[in-house]
């Protein structure tokens, strides 16, 4: 099935437009489970064996999240920057936690930003996605940095239309230094963001599904307002992936401006928040409880 | 020391600009090599077995590769994209052969054009560099995407200052689609990497070292000529890291406006070409003759 229809129909099953970011930020973790895994107060970084020992922590964590959440959120998105800080090991939990929550029926969502000549994005093709669903690190979406233009999208043309794939293409990031880039203005008039926004709208035509959405989404931070409802009037085909509420302080009133009349068309993403802030003395139920909190929040602006 | 100093002298050292690409496209390895793996003609991303029997594969042709061209290239650029297609087991690779370059006194750079957010990018800092050398996947220098702003670079800070790490940041890529993006018109008359190129020269001036170049260095196509003179002269201080020569149709007489006095300032990539295309029956001799050769025509230039 249509990567975007998947989506559709998983978001209107679970009534959820919530994303739980799975990014193993260790020194936010619960203590017992680092105390359980001999790495509570310890450099990790200073020899191989506790970077295994650390990457079982993460499964441990990894595994508890996904049993606690799997009912009120739609997906999990794994930030590989933090598996690949730790080494081999930290690969090897990217790819069992994407396997487990695919058996939990999340969708998966791999946050690399990759972008490269097609040479190499064929590299990227092969270490995600597969029709027989045997890649290395396989899952249903990754995300795309568009800077070096459409060749980075270019090899992924069966992965969307027979494979059932997506990809979501950086527009707007959330991050302080975004707008230094992303806003710089063109001759044309437009930002440069909003130009980046009119090429994925074509990028994107070839892979819309029943729902009226195409299997190439895109990125833009819950931090910039205003740029995400100009992006919104020019993506009127593409899932939105909203990271930035929380610590970033991205605001969930935008959501209203996001959704279409049968709530689609948006994800927001849970990373810090949820995960990390706002947990009591039981961690598993302190997560499942802010995760339901925000699914229902975020449905309060539909 | 500086990176930028220790290229500089691994420059002037070797007289060798070149570095060498070890991107492990299978479908053009020597039938010797992917015989005795037994992967010749079969479809390794079948099953993990053969990912494993790849990855061999990878490890053997990159170990005679060092071995042939160490004396006539400066460094290595691993495209990390070709690695993670093989799953962990490419990984390792990925690994073992930074460990083995290092060994031969080659420079290594991992090519993966990151780009995130600074907490992510924490991640990446941990995975490829280390005061100690101990990082998962430790190299002297990684490529950088530039989309997400400064944000990119700055948790770099100890790494480019103390440990003698370097980032290459992509300004002009050398891929077809690459103008659509890059080369855009902005309000104030120049073009898009013309803006980017005068953020990175602010992002390196706190980098320079003795020989005047900054340890953040920047990715210039070969096939943009135009743009490469522009860039050259907008970052002086910049070592520019130019792919695209053989297949990709780059041109190596620009070499004479990249190169300052010294013979220094630039770094020509040699991926597909020399190590796949240009191989009679002997692929060891004609990768260490290819390479010699790219060698002598570079110094031609200069």
């Amino acid at each position: 099935m249509n990567f975007a229809d998947k989506l559709s129909e998983k978001i209107l099953k679970t009534n959820s437009r919530v994303i739980v970011g799975l990014d193993p930020h260790l020194d936010k973790f619960p203590k017992g489970i680092l105390e359980e895994h001999d790495i509570l107060n310890k450099n990790i970084y200073e020899n191989g064996e506790s970077l295994e020992r650390a990457s079982d922590a993460v499964m441990h964590f990894n595994r508890i999240v996904i049993d606690v959440i799997y009912e009120n959120a739609c997906g999990v998105k794994l930030q590989s920057a933090l598996y690949e800080a730790l080494g081999i090991a930290g690969m090897e939990v990217m790819a069992d936690t994407l396997r487990l929550a695919s058996n939990y029926d999340l969708l998966t969502i791999v946050d690399g930003k990759r972008g490269d000549i097609s040479s190499s994005m064929k590299g990227y093709l092969s270490a995600y996605f597969s029709e027989s669903g045997n890649a290395p690190f396989e899952c249903d979406a990754i995300t795309v940095n568009p800077y070096m233009g459409r060749d980075v999208i270019s090899v992924f043309n069966n992965a969307l239309t027979s494979w059932g794939k997506g990809l979501f293409v950086l527009i707007r990031t959330s991050n302080p230094s975004a707008s230094e880039i992303q806003n710089v203005s063109l001759e044309s008039g437009e930002k440069f963001y909003e130009y980046i926004g009119k090429q994925l709208n074509t990028w994107g035509s070839d892979y819309i599904g029943q729902y009226g959405y195409s299997c190439i989404g895109s990125v833009v931070g819950l931090t910039a307002v205003e740029e995400a409802i100009k992006i919104r009037e020019i993506l009127r085909n593409a899932y939105l992936l909203l990271p930035g509420f929380g610590p970033q302080g991205g605001d969930l009133s935008i959501v209203k401006d996001m959704s279409d009349k049968n709530g689609l068309g948006f994800l927001i993403v849970s990373a810090r928040w949820g995960l990390f802030e706002n947990i009591g003395t039981d961690f598993k139920n302190s997560i499942k409880n802010n995760i339901k909190k925000l699914q229902l929040l975020i449905n309060k602006f539909i």
